[in-house]
């Protein structure tokens, strides 16, 4: 349904916007962020492209948004970015705030199948369907046919699951930090067999990054922006497992940075925030324009 | 005394430190960041010069490290950047939590002389002597002949008494939405009230930066940095009143940027942190070195 402006922040030139809507998906009330770049103000008529960002576990659309510093060279290129939230909030699950990587804060974008989560917990569906079809609808400024996606952590499974699984709807993919592998790490497992149940295991491959990009098009070139800091605790305990996505994607043109001495946090993001906006805008913009 | 080191956080090719040291002017253990420039750790025996950053009322030294963005700025220029704490905390002062604006997070960058919080609440003496003596101390890249000093807020208000009260030690001032003449507001009346007394209104002149400008020499130029959201509450609500100190600055170079529509909050910082940054690395930086 339509978004309610909460409040307009002034930002980089822009604007961001504060918004909330009734989801059909979750059937919750969904909030996010939407930066408008300065371009958007003053040239409300010349369509830009949009960048995803989907967050990692416990954290909200506003955590990127306040630290993650995508907002100044997605103003300098004319990007809109969307900051979606990383779970529905009060569906009244029973256990639904129990755990941080499960449950809320941690709807890992997948569409849950077993009964207890599969009335609200349809994150891959509020991503790839219904929060860019009614922001396209109601901020005409954005253009739907150039879009990117990046995510940090969980986010990071998400961005690159969500571009794999829709070859040509996402012009660019990127991720910070991502869970790469998810049906063989430990919060993986534990969203997996909660969200499709321990025996599912071919829904599981279906949302695990690794075992897509072995089943992409050989002859669709896959280049993606991923970072990985060497100083991640999460990495080390092998929640990330990126050489497991390197590996499976072969000669496809995968390449994973590896940042010396970096850690999980959004000082990390905010590090290379810049190389993954300058990294989309090669594919979203249209340099005619912006 | 010596800071011990908490934290060592990759950011930007440099490195935020976590600090913390049992303090002398405040009889309380301070803790603080500070940002060190990829060169610090890159050239260490060359010396660079120090931007500290007072954080406004109800901070501590993180928000600013968090959500500021300074550091990819200073990255560039070579400079380091502290972010101390706004007040001691712990000091076990009756009522010292009570209150947003008075106490704990809001000390106002002064020595206070009444009987409840003179023991402790010693900012002023602990940010322009105590915090940076022991910094040169224990970190030699940090060279003490070059410091600017910035802020926010309450911070702002720091920043621009501490630089008019010591004319030469600091090369450089800037200051974001800053409290410009605390006596006549509430914020700083409620303040010095508490910590000068009632009575002692000429305690208060020294530590108003509308009052310091007046008395400034005249042949010392005073070019500083003040940049102000028109859509700031507390400046709307006579919290900041920066057209008393552009007044009182008279011709003395003063200019005040009134920013269309920015609040008063760190998506205001973040957006001029760059101009700030900049600014103060035309004072303090020797271009032969970086």
């Amino acid at each position: 349904m339509a978004f309610e402006i909460k409040a307009k922040i002034a930002n980089f030139g822009g604007q961001l916007l504060k918004l909330e809507h009734q989801s059909t998906s979750t059937k919750t009330k969904m909030a996010l962020n939407l930066f408008l770049p300065p371009s958007a103000i003053s040239h409300p008529s010349t369509k830009i492209p949009v960048l995803i960002y989907l967050s990692g576990l416990t954290c909200t659309g506003d955590n990127c948004a306040e630290k993650g510093f995508l907002q100044p060279h997605a103003a300098k290129h004319c990007i809109a970015v969307v900051y979606p939230d990383t779970s529905p909030r009060g569906a009244k699950i029973d256990g639904e705030d129990d755990s941080w990587d499960f449950g809320s804060g941690a709807g890992f974008y997948v569409d849950a199948t077993t009964e207890r989560w599969r009335n609200n917990y349809n994150m891959y569906t509020y991503i790839n369907e219904e929060l860019p079809s009614e922001l396209f609808k109601q901020f005409e400024v954005l253009d739907g046919g150039r879009v990117g996606i990046t995510g940090h952590s969980m986010g990071g499974h998400g961005a690159l699951t969500i571009f794999l699984k829709n070859p040509g709807r996402y012009l660019s993919v990127s991720a910070f930090a991502p869970m790469s592998n998810p049906i063989n790490c430990p919060w993986g497992q534990k969203a997996f067999g909660g969200y499709f149940g321990e025996e599912n295991k071919e829904k599981w491959a279906e949302h695990d990054a690794t075992e897509l990009v072995k089943v992409w098009e050989k002859d669709m070139t896959l280049e993606a922006l991923i970072d990985v800091g060497t100083g991640d605790n999460f990495y080390k305990q092998g929640q990330l497992l990126p050489e497991n996505f390197e590996k499976a994607a072969g000669d496809k043109g995968i390449q994973v940075r590896y940042q010396e001495g970096y850690d999980h946090s959004y000082f990390f993001i905010s590090s290379f925030a810049g190389d993954h906006v300058n990294f989309h805008a090669k594919y979203l913009c249209n340099q005619v324009f912006c």
